[in-house]
Formats: C-alpha cells, structure tokens, sequence
C-alpha cells in the first residue's frame, strides 16, 4: 500500500490562517507585530526570497520592513545596525538574511541578535533553552518537523526514531526536541557506518543530510513515517533543474507508512513557522523578558 | 577476561597536575586565577562540598574566594550579588552551590552568571556555543567523560555510542559532545522500550540515569568502553551506606572491554575538570571576550 502523503501546502495554509487570527489578537491588545529583515549586497536569491518573505507577512498582517545594505558593510557595520534594532522597542522580529560578505564573521553578527528578536531561534542563548525545555524561540526548521509529527497524530513518547544529517539548523535541533518529548533517537551523520542497520527499526525516521536519494527502501521501516528535511537543487537527466528531497520518494513511498514529499512538505511548514515565531517574539517581548546573561 | 578498569583518581591527579602548571603560566603572564564560590544558607552537605572545593583550588594553585549569603536571601539579593561579581574583573570564575532557598527561580539565578565565568558551562549561552562546535566553557560532566574517552585511545568518530539518561548535566550535553565528534549516537532514557535492545550494539557505552543497577550484562557488547556517571546513595543489605553507579559493576566488568568503577571514575575526574575550566575561563577573558548578545 503507498504511503500517505503529508501535504505541507495546506498544513502551512493552516498555520498561516491561526497565525493571521493571533496578529490580530495582540493588535486588538495594542501589540504591533513588526518584521525587520536585513540583506547585505544583491545576491539574487536572497533577494527573491526576501521580497517572498514579505509576501508572506503580508499574508498574515505581520508589518515587514526591508533594510539593504551596502554590500562593501563591514562586520562593525553590521553589528551597529542590529543594535540599533535590538534596542528599537518597535521593532519586534530581526531576520538577517545570508550570505553576509566575506570577511565578515557571519555567526559573530547573527548571534547579535537579541534572542527575544531572533525569530530564526539560532541564537547560542535561544538553542540552551531549547537544550533546557524552555524556548523563547527555537530553530524554525526543527520546529516544523515537530509540527508535522503533532499533524499526523504521532506520540514521540517512547517512539524509535533516527534522525539523519546532524546539521545545526534542522538535524540536531530536531533531536533535542525528540529527546525532551522522550523519543528514543538515533542521531546519524555521514560517519555513520551501516545506516540501514541504525534506520531500519525506526518508526519515525527524519532526514536533513542534504544528499539526493541517500535514503531508499532498504532505509525504511514498513509503515514508518517519514520526513524529508532536505532541498537539493539538480539537474535531471532531460537537463531540467528540479528540487529533490534526500529521500528516493517513489520507492520509499512503497514502504513508509506516511511521507513528506519535496517540494511541498517541511519546506512551506518551515516558512509557516517562521512567520508564526515572529509574531511569538512580539507577543513574548510584551509579556515580559525573563533575565539572560 | 575480566575488562580494564580507568582509575578515575590517577587520571584526575594528572589533570590537576597539569592545571597547577597552567595556573603558574597564568601568573607568570599576569593573570591571576580566582574562583568564587557562594553559598546560600547552611544546607549540611553543600557546606562539606564548599569546602573540598577550597582544597581542590589551593592545590592547584587558584585563589578561592568563598561567599555564605544568608538563608532568607531572595532572588534580587542573589541577582544582584552575582552581578557584581560580573563586574569585578578580579574575579574569574564562579560557582554557585545549590540548593537554593525556596521560592528562588534556581535557573534564573544561575543563568545570571557571565558566561565567561560561568565555570560549570551551565549558562544557556554556553549549551549554545557547544551545539555550535565553539564552546566558551562547557559542562564539566560531558567534558570528564570526554577525557576519559580520550584517556583510553577510543575515537569516537563513526563508533557505535549508546547515553542512556538525557539529564541536563550529563548525558544530553555529552549527547552534543559524541555528535561533534561524529559518533553514531543512540540516545536513550526512561521512555526506551527494549533498553537492552538499543545499547546492546554500542561499543561506547555511557550511563547517566540515576537509577542504581540499571545496566546489566545483558545490556552490554561485549569489549565495550562503559562510563559510569552515575552516583548514587544506597543502604546495602548489612545496613552500610555506599555510593554505587548505574551499572552492575561485578557483571558488567566480565563483559566490557573496559569500565569506569563508582565511586572513583567520573567523580573525581569531573572535579579535577571544574578546575580546568576555572582556569580557563580566566584565560579567555584575558584573550578577549567574543561577542555574545
């Protein structure tokens, strides 16, 4: 029997509706929920993904304000500019969008961000409270995994699941969060030996490797569910440029019980997320800061 | 063949050795080691720990400071006493014994601690620059056990490793600490179904469950490293009270390739790290401060 298939489009509408209704909720308490996304230079692809993250806000009354700089700003430069938004109590999410320009040290000015405005929750003080079951705001990514496993109705208590890929933006927040719902995790990576071994007995089986078609049949457990964190551009064998997940999905649809396919999965749930965090950190930065060293 | 026992205490002596010489390079570049301990009211077993840790600082050389802060101290006051040690830039490290008094947020006092001198690498922060493989100052548990895998030649990367117990203090951040360095990890806990099932494959296996006895030989390959972290006070059947760990030590050493006894093992390894980790911390706020929002 093929597998269902989870259809991330309109989970992400669903998020999108709810979070809509919770823009206007703080509006109605007097809380403006205020989006400022910073691109450094022209690269073409963060520009097209910052006009859709505008899209997006609008989608869901989220204010969006839009900062270019120059692409020759120096890492000081950088580090002014998001103080100057961290301190700016109108402004309530900051999205730094990459890639920031060479020689300047990316983590130093995205960890500059104050975690009650990082709506990405990559913050190291934003990951320790995830670490200690507490979030501000956590990674968008592995927070869209978790809400894909609340939709389909699974319990991580006691689950068998294997993460694959161990990357900091979706494998390995995804683990911690698996582990505070006391899932039994397998966390696999590219030294892994015998991953079929390690992935066979898992019931929920989440892969963020990064790699086209690294997980087939012989991967998966029958009836499994499985989510497909990976976005990997190639190029078919007619010429054409696709995205393709880093499942093999035709033939491990055969045998999962329930799939996420690519695109049209995590992906828009991620972006649904993202949205919804920022309207979180709005809503928190008003309920009152708890004290961060 | 009965396994190879790591003599936790030797190991320890070596690492305070080695502190103690750190200590006078420190000194001879200006740099002067200091930790400051507070405690707050006279919680019997908390006033015998604050005072071995004076003895464990005057043998390497730091200079120990020790704070008894009344037991009616109120969060603010706690607050408000660790911020000015913050400041104090003669001061270099701090601990802060627990327990705290009731109706004090535990977490939101530690937490207040820099966390440059954050000595125990509790701080939020700190679990964030150990997700991101660029720790300030990690937690000293995680961090004994990885010196104890190092003191045995046993290479974590692409091992079969199995953490039973995903506490904050030790098995979840030792849980990161095998991830970085590319270990198959398999993270288990109370939720775990066939616990044997899941540990039975790992050639490195670390037990930090609290739950005295809980590891058997069944639950053992055989030739495996087993690190014990656990500590546990129990009344054996003559009425003695002993310190046992989480594993059947005389069953499991004919198993294991090597063992960690209890008491012994960790303990004092963990110690002598806490002392590394004041003197590290010293010598990264001399070296200058990374930015940290």
């Amino acid at each position: 029997m093929p597998a269902q298939i989870v259809d991330g489009k309109a989970l992400a509408a669903s998020i999108r509706s709810q979070t809509a209704q919770q823009v206007q909720e703080l509006r109605a308490e007097g809380i403006h929920v205020r989006l400022d996304a910073v691109l450094v230079g022209q690269d073409d692809a963060a520009v097209i993904y910052a006009r859709s993250q505008q899209t997006r806000c609008r989608e869901v009354g989220i204010d969006y304000h839009f900062h270019a700089l120059p692409a020759d700003s120096t890492e000081r430069d950088l580090r002014t500019f998001l103080a100057d938004l961290n301190r700016d109590p109108s402004v309530t999410g900051v999205l730094l969008n990459l890639p920031l320009p060479d020689g300047v040290d990316t983590a130093a000015v995205q960890y500059g961000i104050d975690p009650y405005k990082d709506v990405e929750g990559i913050n190291p003080a934003n990951i320790g409270f995830v670490f200690y079951d507490c979030p501000i705001i956590a990674p968008c990514t592995a927070l869209a995994v978790m809400e894909i496993l609340r939709h389909t109705g699974c319990d991580p208590r006691g689950l068998e699941a294997a993460i694959v890929g161990q990357g900091a933006i979706a494998g390995r927040p995804t683990t911690l969060f698996l582990l505070q719902q006391l899932a039994t995790v397998t966390a696999c990576h590219e030294a892994t030996k015998d991953l079929a071994a390690r992935t066979r007995h898992a019931d929920l089986l989440v892969v963020a490797a990064g790699v086209p078609n690294l997980i087939r049949a012989e991967h998966v457990k029958p009836g499994a569910l499985v989510i497909d964190v990976g976005i990997n551009r190639i190029t078919s064998a007619d010429g054409k440029r696709r995205i393709v997940g880093d499942v093999a999905f035709d033939e491990v649809s055969e045998v999962a019980g329930t799939i996420t396919p690519v695109p049209g999965g995590v992906g828009p749930v991620t972006v649904a997320i993202l949205m919804r965090s920022a309207v979180e950190a709005a809503r928190k930065q008003h309920a009152g800061r708890r004290p961060i060293s």
